[in-house]
């Protein structure tokens, strides 16, 4: 069978430009609108995307005068939307930093069943002073930390959701068994960052667990991703970054015993489109035009990490930055922003102009027929599984890609034309159906067990 | 204006009574089917209930052989079932021993605006060890501190909910002002067990803040609940007990300074309905027989936290029981049992047969006309604002509560015929939507704020 194409739609608010709020068309209040996020849902599954995907941090970010702010709860908002769509995965972000093993993993099973077998956790560790703020400490936990605590985090939700085999079930009425107790496995942890004695109080899911996503590209995630991820996003900004960052990663998986399809690699892509590219071009002006710089400088510190002192607009970044080893905040996007501004000899004005569209993410201005070859340039010439679309404009960006661009990725036999009917997330992304590591061993036949 | 009865729905898997899922007419997997709690929340939405409830703990409890096990997380549930119902309240149990107040603040707030307004808490501790056991303790904390730890924990919840004021947006797309920053102002919390610097991430919620219930009798139950509830389930299983609660609950609010009428007192009932009277006594007997008193030995060991070879079956409870004072279990509920078993002069398999339908909450047995009767003479004589309804079987026990006992009710002009369109759960409580104590005191004059 030939590879499959993946498509993950990213929603945010009215877009992820960070000045589409301002534009005529957009309603500012989206971001906290449900009938917003219900149309965006079958937008997305009109046009048979694998999955959409929310991003989350504990903390309100910034100044509320700068942008929309505000969020629904990733795990509510999906919830609902898995009540409007039949088929979308429905992937959801949340922080091994700031969440214990037992509720998380209660959660995502929960929303497993209710969607027949439809959730995906964006496992992140949560940089930056504010969320940890919010939860007793002054400051996130040092890098290597929170990804050894990710780790183990990740360990445990596993034997959780392994800790009930599929037939526990036994339902005897007369006698007045309802199920088997010798097929719940409490996981009975001990380890560094968590103690967890218990097995879930839900069954296992459609699933057996959700699809396990995760978006960090330094070497710490990187080493995570290979581990345990099921598919990755990551923000590349060139063709061959992107091939080397797909190589390098299917390689440290091969390398952990893991079978290298079973991780999908989905880059970011704002796709700003227009029907001729000159439009397309004009449209990026545009919401270029209408950026706050303050804002642009506030968001570019805290991705950087810096402070906003050393951002001046019109000089380019300061020559001595600290290695990305050195950062205790996203390093691998870090390394893409400083990378970029270098390489292209960029005033911080310049820079956040660039990356007003996608944070990072790569933004690309075309004709449908250009993002769509582009597309097939990247699927084929192994730097992507598929891609995390970004839409600059919600909703019209979403519309303008399900009715422009995956036209032209079916025609070409790129993307699926229709859901195969109660198919979960985890098998359309080509992931076996994991068998529970702990009745693996064994055995239960219920004649010669003591 | 006349008093309103206030009516809640209690669901629970197959039913209340522990041996409902044995019965011809239930599906024993009831408990995690999605389609079975829609279906029961439309009834109760049917039969204009103000609220549906759904209980918690996050431990799997007890042997998986004895009962249904296994539940969709509550808030959850509760999500999907906002997408089915227009008017009726949601009132998950979440405790505040096992999360995070910013997490949960969060969660409820988010359910708030998803559902509209109808977003009800109720807060728990949580006894046990095996809650405990799943989130890195030996033991529950004990009695006293578990309760100072909620008095912290809803204190930073409000401040949360109380983050951000009705007016902080502000939408100017021109000057690219989404919001006004002065009118969030964050908790700055430092307390003895929590804190939380920042302000909740999601804007104010149609309630301002979730209803708050609360369910724990002990002494400590009751001053938290005089202070914060403004619902308040409790298990009484005579009138003059429950009067005697009634009245003391009701003083102890005012001693607080608050409004008596702003909580409302609803003790819980497990109405066992037959055509005649004969005919619901032998459906409470068929019920009986189908416990399972090994199943009830264990029940009864983790509601009084006993050692199970205490509890032989056919004897009297032991004589020389602890004080309710050191039990570091539900203090109220052990009180509530013992003073049962005492009083009938009960062996232990009796006792279980007693609390088979409704682990200490009332069971009346008999015609609609009669429940109806129970309903008002409590409700009229000043031990109760309304009841926690707790069908013994479900969904037949609702359909018929619904069908024969509320259009009693209704006729006799106790109970509302229809909903008010648009109304909060609050609102439908007879309570007032909070104003936000974090913005009365400060002017927030644009003119004259420097």
């Amino acid at each position: 069978m030939s590879r499959t194409l993946h498509l993950n739609a990213f929603l945010m608010s009215t877009g992820h430009h960070e000045a589409s709020w301002r534009l005529p068309e957009s309603d500012p209040r989206a971001n906290t609108d449900i009938e917003h996020y219900k149309a965006l849902a079958r937008t997305a599954e009109r046009g048979t995307f694998d999955s959409l995907f929310l991003a989350d941090s504990p903390a309100l970010w910034g100044d509320v005068a700068r942008r929309p702010a505000g969020v629904i709860e990733p795990l509510t908002l999906l919830t609902v939307l898995s009540t409007v769509t039949e088929h979308i995965g429905l992937i959801a972000t949340a922080s091994t930093s700031y969440n214990s093993p037992y509720n998380l993993a209660r959660r995502f099973a929960s929303l497993d069943h209710v969607s027949g077998g439809r959730a995906g956790w964006n496992i992140v560790t949560t940089a930056g002073p504010a969320a940890a703020r919010n939860f007793g400490l002054d400051d996130a936990p040092a890098h290597a930390e929170r990804y050894e605590r990710a780790a183990e985090f990740t360990e445990v939700a596993l034997k959780l959701w392994d800790s009930w085999a599929e037939d526990v079930y036994v339902g005897d009425k007369n006698l007045g068994v309802w199920g088997d107790q010798r097929k719940v496995r409490p996981p009975q942890h001990q380890g560094r960052f968590f103690s967890v004695e218990g097995a879930l109080n839900i069954p296992r899911s459609p699933q057996g667990h959700p699809l396990l996503v995760q978006a960090g590209s330094s070497q710490d995630g990187k080493n995570f991703a290979a581990q345990h991820a099921e598919a990755v996003f990551t923000a590349q900004q060139t063709f061959p970054e992107a091939a080397a960052f797909y190589t390098d990663l299917k390689a440290r998986t091969l390398a952990t015993g893991r079978n290298p399809d079973h991780i999908k690699i989905l880059p970011g892509l704002v796709p700003v489109i227009g029907s001729t590219e000159a439009e397309a071009r004009e449209r990026d002006a545009e919401l270029e035009e209408l950026i706050t710089y303050e804002h642009g400088q506030e968001t570019l510190s805290e991705l950087l990490q810096l402070p906003i002192e050393l951002l001046d607009l019109d000089a380019r970044l300061p020559e001595d930055l600290p290695q990305p080893a050195l950062i205790n905040g996203a390093q691998s996007r870090y390394e893409l922003i400083v990378e970029l501004a270098r390489r292209d000899k960029l005033t911080v004005r310049e820079l956040i102009g660039r990356l007003g569209g996608g944070r990072g993410h790569r933004t690309f201005a075309g004709t449908p027929e250009q993002v769509a070859r582009e597309i097939e340039f990247w699927f084929a010439g192994g730097a992507a599984d598929g891609f995390n679309i970004m839409p600059p404009v919600l909703p019209s960006g979403l519309d303008l890609f399900v009715d422009h661009v995956v036209p032209i990725l079916r025609r070409r036999g790129l993307f699926r034309t229709e859901y195969v009917p109660g198919e979960t997330l985890r098998a359309r992304y080509g992931l076996p159906r994991p068998v529970s590591r702990r009745f693996v061993a064994a055995s239960l036949d219920p004649i010669h067990v003591n």
